[in-house]
């Protein structure tokens, strides 16, 4: 998506975070990078994206600092990206992104009844919903706390996906 | 700008909030509405938009139940722009966009060594910094309990805009 537009000319935090991840596509393999993809081919298959423009989107995402590039073959040469520390902090973004939207994006019934991922804290077992802070134990929900599990709707669409 | 990609069919919170806002103009769109900003005018003059296109971010936020139209004249028949519940429930989506910029984003003395923005808590009056836990007194921080006030550097650019 070539940008015309002018809105990164502005002294602000929102905008600024905008020009490194104001992209749909970008945030979708900032997400699957937090799911633990890590090659080109696996975000290719997930998102079923032009070659071209995920190869843009990871290049963008390596100059901003959020993935990392990571040789793992020599013949022929590939590398994999990593979430640098950077990246990670997008935690908190991707987090309130999904607890809106499962407060508020789906139709009744379209997730199968539940949320699309149920979140569970690690450290006390209990289910977060979509709070920031543990509703059990109190804590500051933060990257690596949470484990999720995919709802049974979000389950067979990976499956029809990867099939 | 179109979409020609597929990205939205996809059984996924964050993805389903893309559809919303994952447009950068629909961003900013919304970041004023949360600064007061409630007429079509003020929007254009703000963001430097093309009228065309600010005018289809608003039918789309209107359509998503994110912003809500209300009469301001009749003569000639013109409509403000609100945030719904929905809509100000974003905050915490902009407020993490924001605070990973604050943390990442900038150059070193691009927004005059502090923060783009610094806000305050306005239970207890402490600069809360990148926090969503009041570091002062442990309240966590919802839309409405932040006061602020921007940086000098941000200041001299809007009055630079609005002259």
């Amino acid at each position: 998506m070539g940008r015309t537009a002018d809105y990164s000319r502005q002294s602000c935090s929102v905008a600024a975070t905008l020009e490194v991840i104001g992209d749909p596509w970008t945030m979708l393999v900032i997400r699957d990078a937090f799911n633990g993809v890590r090659r080109f081919e696996q975000w290719q298959e997930r998102l079923g994206v032009a070659r071209n423009v995920l190869a843009a989107r990871l290049k963008s995402l390596v100059h901003h600092g959020v993935l990392e590039p990571r040789p793992y073959s020599e013949r022929p040469p590939r590398n994999e990206y990593v979430l640098t520390a950077k990246g990670k902090d997008l935690f908190d973004v991707l987090y309130a992104m999904r607890n809106w939207s499962e407060r508020w994006a789906y139709a009744p019934g379209e997730t199968g009844g539940g949320p699309a991922m149920r979140y569970t804290h690690r450290a006390c077992g209990a289910d977060v919903g979509t709070a920031t802070i543990c509703p059990n134990c109190g804590e500051a929900l933060r990257y690596g706390d949470l484990k999720g599990e995919p709802s049974a709707a979000l389950k067979a669409e990976q499956a029809a996906r990867g099939g």
